[in-house]
């Protein structure tokens, strides 16, 4: 059976983010899934996600990391805690802080893998580390700082 | 005489950003300007640039900062180094690294002002604060690192 995506998890009125959204109709709806230990979101940018030309929109590259963290987030906390996907109520976490390095340009073209890894979940807070591989190399990484928000914030 | 904003004196082959190239036609399209020392950026979001329903998406504001940022290291230089806007060339920043704080849900519907100031200028680099104020209460900052990019960056 193949694995859903975190992202077709979140409750109808948590699926309207412009970065991950199933709902939002304009948006990036990008997937998570673990690989692993790892959790891995693949992403080809459109010829208008560029920086400077031939590169990839730095703000495009910090919102993979932002919602692939907040997603991964979710299924850290939902592993850990034995739900079962598609049958418990499966979290949502926002992001509280998040710091991206470009280490060098990233080359616009080819699909995009952005990697994370939970390294601390600790009640409704959990870190994820992130990084984007292009064309083979590392050319950003990331830290996000997520925190788990109460289903009744999606009535706002 | 009105003052030009930072992103129009980029020259034509940097200005395709996503977040601020004016030559970019499914960008932002954003545009900072000078009010004293600080430099600031208005930006209406649309509808769907949702995180939770009712919040603007975080991807989005680290987009705000993370550009404005850059307009405003290439303005802070520009300022320092004495040059003339519209009549010297002006100079052109990417962002190294970028960190947003989110201290509270930023509230989608009014306009959004962000906010910054250069904190160091040193050689290519500039390190510039950011804030974004948003019915009247600051609910996200950021720092943005920046370094200098030459002209043939862009011919790549």
């Amino acid at each position: 059976m193949s694995q859903e995506a975190f992202q077709d998890l979140y409750t109808e009125s948590f699926s309207y983010c412009y970065g991950c959204g199933r709902l939002n109709e304009y948006g990036h709806q990008i997937k998570s899934y673990w690989e692993g230990d790892e959790a891995i979101c693949r992403f080809t940018p459109q010829p208008y996600h560029t920086a400077v030309p031939g590169y990839v929109y730095g703000g495009l590259i910090a919102s993979l990391i932002d919602c692939h963290g907040t997603g991964t987030s979710a299924a850290a906390y939902a592993r850990q805690q034995g739900l079962v996907p598609g049958q418990d109520p499966y979290p949502r976490y926002v992001t509280a802080s998040l710091k991206v390095d470009y280490q060098r340009p990233t080359p616009l073209g080819p699909e995009l893998e952005v990697h994370a890894r939970p390294v601390e979940i600790k009640g409704r807070k959990v870190v994820v580390e992130a990084w984007l591989i292009a064309a083979g190399e590392v050319t950003a990484r990331g830290q996000v700082i997520c925190v788990q928000v109460p289903e009744a914030m999606a009535g706002s």
